[in-house]
């Protein structure tokens, strides 16, 4: 297996479409919803789509998370951002905010095949399987070849840096990612029954010589102009496309 | 510093109530929303104050979340349980099911004072404080000495074991009491303003002679009944009092 690696840029797009007569997955995709963790990586794809701020936000009174809309090639885009912490004022990254709202050089951009969770050990049979809740993305063989992405394992967990306990983990869940948002988006679009695409930019490698924080902090302004330049590619690809074509 | 305990009977009760004259900590409680992660827990109590399961839910369809629902002394009781998985079939124990539904001895009650995570490691300069997220719990001195309850820090973590890394981050909270969900709800009530109590019964010791896994099965029964008499007498004395007065 190859060294595991670490990222941290985060987009997760997820796929919906209104009832029609036809069969969902050969309908032209209408609507995307791309989850992004950190204001600096979407932003620049709120410029690119034309989107603006929705102030009728559909979220509960309160809560930071701020939803950008707006049409692009006919299809409903909507960038979702946790927002920053209330108290803090950081950026609310994590799988819980991610959850409510939504292997590698730096800079690759990565397809996740499969996502699971390397931080949640609970050894008693059966809750061990739901806590690593490891699920498939959708399948997009066409997205992948044509925009020529590499496809490996993303495994999550709530900490920048690594414990051995979540290396072991990881190692068995045979991931070449590592992010701090994918597999809980994973578990909520599985619940919802929403087509889920992982598009991942590799920001710093898990067993590299520097710190975690300072590789990251370093690396991130390249990576997200990496990531946006994927994201919109994938976007513009599934314009006009059905989920089969994918 | 007393040595850390394990617990994992779940039983977070948030209180809220509707827009009137009065200031909001002077009017009668009327609504309590109690959130259990595990239904061997919540069953007894769904029975204690008749309460129905709802079929019209509130929750997005396709979610195994689950919100009993009843009048009992002239409040709204709402107990919600966040359901079993729906592909293995274990209850939806954790902190981002919590999230989305919301020191001691085996069998000790305990008010939390604070709660904060232990598993969320981002040394970066506050993101760190944002991975901790401590937050304080609803005070309520009364309710505290008239059930004489003890009073204690909740740690929070997705995992039923522990690395020492994670013990090292519960010490550094100074935690008496360690579950999977407290702090999860204790971020969304922030966020949503709403006054939270946690009542928390211990049903296994950290750094007891006995694997975890294995005291935790053996002692859930009698703990779930020291739970549910606790639950029961906190509704009680919550009835018809204002936040004011607990």
């Amino acid at each position: 297996m190859a060294p595991p690696h670490d990222e941290h840029l985060k987009s997760q797009i997820a796929e919906g479409e209104e009832s029609m007569a036809a069969p969902a997955d050969k309908r032209p995709i209408s609507t995307i919803v791309i989850i992004i963790a950190m204001q600096a990586e979407a932003l620049p794809l709120v410029s690119k789509f034309r989107l603006s701020e929705l102030p009728d936000s559909v979220f509960p009174k309160g809560v930071p998370w701020v939803r950008y809309y707006g049409i692009y090639k006919d299809m409903n885009i909507n960038i979702i951002w946790p927002g920053k912490d209330t108290v803090l004022g950081v950026d609310s990254v994590g799988t819980i905010s991610a959850s409510l709202a939504k292997g590698a050089c730096i800079g690759d951009v990565f397809l996740a095949s499969d996502v699971a969770f390397h931080d949640r050990r609970i050894p008693i049979p059966v809750f061990d399987l739901y806590g690593v809740g490891l699920r498939q993305a959708f399948s997009a063989p066409n997205l992948s070849k044509e925009l020529n992405l590499k496809v490996g394992k993303l495994s999550t967990g709530d900490s920048l840096d690594m414990c051995p306990q979540d290396e072991a983990s990881l190692t068995a869940n045979d991931a070449t990612l590592k992010d701090m948002e994918g597999a809980a988006v994973a578990y909520v679009a599985d619940l919802l029954n929403v087509p889920t695409i992982f598009v991942k930019a590799v920001t710093d490698i898990v067993d590299g010589e520097k710190p975690t924080a300072e590789e990251f902090l370093q690396n991130l302004a390249a990576v997200t102009a990496a990531l946006d330049q994927a994201v919109t590619q994938v976007v513009d690809f599934i314009a006009g496309k059905c989920l089969s074509d994918l």
